[in-house]
């Protein structure tokens, strides 16, 4: 194989596949990424089983071939070489020669024979969404996905669409995400987990450009996100997720509205008192037209008032501070609403038209100052 | 104690004294500062008995006294109080209230009683340096101070004043670096050997501006940096510091010239074959109006070629490549000069006029390829 592209191409389609490698590994074909020419145009492919990316990259093929290399020291090598034309040469032995002006690196190779190409997926129906709103909807998410494995289907996602709405749902047993989007075209009714990971590396490739758009295709077991030169194909999670209709109540004794920027400074606060590993529970407490936050821990205690908007009556009630600012941090809007019903009740913040709804767990506070 | 400051005043004090709070201690005293307003004015230090710092603050003192308090949730609370005057108020039990706006922290200080202030230094003799050129030798010596306490002597760096000289040296059994610089008075010849941890601390804290000068006063124990509002004082170390001129060999039989830049980018890229914690050296060969970097590692070879001025013979020489790359960041000239002797001696690279000089010692590559 013999190939020559601008060092700024490699380099981006390398950064772009290995987000597909596997940071660990026991097997050293999946930390390789497959430079593969054999078919016309030059394919940078990387494929953990799990989460395989391709993309296609610019450049001249003087000679067509196929070769695995290291994606840690392709990457490291590329990145360092200079801003410049760079000649990639393999031989039958996979010796690989990588010449940018006058630097010339010798790195051994792999067969591509025992590398795993992304499966191919019946492409007959897309789903089409800007690159944007996929970006926007996995930050506004994927905080409240579950870090451990014991609940497979908690360290995905629901994507369901029904009736033009995308819904996009993440929960880990303390509290829940949802996002609805209005989609601008129809599409039938359908509903997929994808995992945490791939949502995680999907958002990091995508540009966030509104006007760019991702091709969503859905298989039995897989589903693919095409844009740009780029394929992302990622297992879907099995199983049937939860019904989170059925966990958000619609009823509520008291509504807040607030400063998010103010109720956010105020939390950060109260938790610069909580050692880290401690439960230490924010205390909010709403009367009249304030809310008052407290806490009080073995390090000292802090005692806050807001100004708020208040409908409904008085309420005292608990939180673990991380779980309201993941959520908080995540809203666009400088106001907003929250939905209380009792102090052993699910709290919700969330817009007047559902864009979205956050959930969380309160913590009993009965025992707590 | 009752005081009433901007916040971003209290918060540069808290800033510059905390660089001498002990990341870890059993001496619950060590990691407090104290907020001292006995004499009129607001006084915040820390002083872990090597290094202390003490900085005067803008602010209005209520009711005068003093207050001992963790560095590091006194620096993280005022960190995240909104941008306004903070008050704070302290009792005869040390129970501290920090107020700004609508917040209220109560934290538990502590007894000024244990605290060590800074001892008293005779302040007859001072030698007066820019703030910039403090900021600079420090820079460019401090990576060759020994990081280990074998040899405690190579953990600080000399700073010797000799006929109107500022001579800065550090090493570390591998390299010496020196920068010499011409001081503007006369000033008797002095010199002293301070801790490296002292000069990264101090490094942080000075402005690095041209115009604004750090008097240095010397006793037989300590050193103190006084500048702006803040005195910062050093524990010495005691002994006698290498005799470098003697290591410093002025003959050479080969000189080569060559630009930093293309230098640095290639042994940084060298560098990418060198495992972590391998000692892989990498060979330099001079030949004609050439300059050849090879090395060849288990990842794999390099072969690079820099066009070089040069003056006298070839020569074939290993260095560790870290050791080139330390000395090279930190010149500041784009074309550098290498003296070499022979491959068993040190390479020395140095400006016409000695202003900088840097020894670094080869790797024997008799046995290597």
């Amino acid at each position: 194989m013999k190939i020559k592209c601008m060092k700024q191409n490699i380099l981006n389609g390398l950064r772009i596949v290995s987000k597909a490698v596997p940071s660990k590994t026991t097997m050293s074909i999946l930390q390789c990424i497959l430079v593969d020419c054999s078919r016309g145009n030059i394919r940078l492919i990387a494929n953990d089983n799990e989460l395989g990316i391709e993309t296609v990259i610019e450049g001249e093929i003087l000679e067509k071939g196929i070769i695995a290399l290291d994606a840690k020291i392709f990457l490291d090598i590329i990145s360092k070489l200079p801003e410049n034309d760079i000649l990639i040469n393999t031989d039958e032995n996979y010796i690989t020669n990588i010449t940018c002006e006058k630097s010339k690196f010798h790195i051994i190779g792999k067969s591509g024979d025992e590398f795993a190409y992304l499966p191919e997926i019946k492409r007959d129906k897309c789903v089409t969404i800007s690159q944007l709103t996929i970006k926007d909807v996995v930050r506004q998410t994927i905080f409240s996905v579950a870090g451990n494995e014991n609940n497979k289907i908690m360290t995905g996602e629901l994507f369901e669409i029904k009736e033009g709405i995308l819904r996009v749902v993440s929960l880990d047993g303390h509290r829940i995400s949802i996002r609805n989007i209005e989609l601008s075209d129809d599409y039938p009714d359908q509903k997929i987990i994808i995992p945490g990971k791939t949502l995680v590396e999907i958002s990091k490739i995508l540009t966030g450009d509104s006007e760019d758009k991702v091709k969503i295709y859905i298989s039995d077991k897989n589903v693919v996100f095409e844009f740009d030169d780029t394929i992302v194909l990622s297992r879907l999670i099995e199983g049937e997720y939860f019904n989170v209709d059925q966990m958000i109540q619609n009823d509520y004794s008291t509504k807040v509205t607030v400063n998010k920027k103010e109720f956010i400074d105020c939390i950060e606060r109260a938790s610069l008192l909580v050692k880290e590993g401690d439960k230490k529970p924010i205390i909010v407490n709403i009367s009249d037209d304030e809310m008052e936050i407290k806490i009080n821990s073995t390090i000292g205690s802090l005692n806050e008032v807001l100004d708020i908007g208040r409908d409904g009556k008085d309420m005292r009630i608990g939180f673990n501070p991380r779980f309201l600012i993941d959520a908080l941090r995540v809203i666009d809007d400088d106001t907003i609403d929250i939905y209380l019903l009792s102090p052993k009740s699910p709290c919700i913040i969330r817009d007047e038209d559902s864009n979205y709804i956050y959930l969380v767990l309160p913590v009993n506070i009965n025992t707590v100052d």
